[in-house]
């Protein structure tokens, strides 16, 4: 196991304008890198040290940003080796990007900012249950 | 001029689903009410008492949800009687709900909520300056 980059994993810049009434942040295009089709946005808060996962979408690709707040992401893949590789993702809204999760990998996520983090995923298939797996958090472990 | 519901402007129920590691909200999916394919998604946000407007888009729907603060659209119709109609939404994280608003609508919005508030919308067209308008704040007179 390491901290290796992900096939498939990619992180692509995403802007943040600054306009003094309030910031426009660019999320997703259809067509962008990592994404043909936006099929469903949602969004997800989590709170600073809690923590979501583990799941993998099994032909889903996920693009997150993360507009307020900083959220760690943990992303594993044993797609091809048994030990597994792992990478870790911080986005926030100091460091504004994209991230994109293709197919068969685990993620997890932890909250690390004060207060309550926010991130959007858009998703390139409709969100159906029965193509994601599950697992509880110390199901995988990871030194957090 | 008076306070109308425009024809074509949409409120579609959201789901705030709590989560205790915190919580997570729809946004939208390619077939919703108001939105056949979702071409782009883009964030803003505002400050208390800022306002951002007035803009009016030609060809392309806008869908918004507003996941933190709280946010005052107003809306302005003039496309079939020159006095036009207004019509005053507000959305927020409180009552968690998506706006739907078709083309050849005037929009403005103010910050209502401490701090920062933040939109997201999802749009069905590719963000194409040359289809959209703007006036300044003062040229179309509300009185917010």
């Amino acid at each position: 196991m390491g901290q290796l980059t992900i096939p498939g994993v990619l992180l692509t810049p995403a802007k943040r304008i600054p306009v003094e009434a309030g910031d426009v942040v660019t999320f997703v295009k259809q067509g962008d890198a990592g994404i043909e089709t936006v099929a469903e946005v949602y969004g997800s808060f989590i709170m600073r040290g809690a923590r979501k996962g583990w799941r993998r979408h099994n032909r889903t690709t996920m693009n997150i940003v993360v507009p307020v707040g900083e959220i760690r992401f943990v992303l594993y893949d044993n797609r091809t080796n048994k030990d597994g590789a792992f990478q870790e993702v911080t986005l926030g809204d100091d460091s504004y990007t994209r991230l994109t999760v293709p197919p068969g990998i685990w993620m997890a996520f932890e909250g690390i900012a004060e207060g309550q983090s926010l991130l959007w995923n858009a998703i390139d298939h409709l969100h159906d249950p029965t193509e994601a797996d599950t697992q509880e958090l110390s199901a995988i472990p990871y030194a957090w």
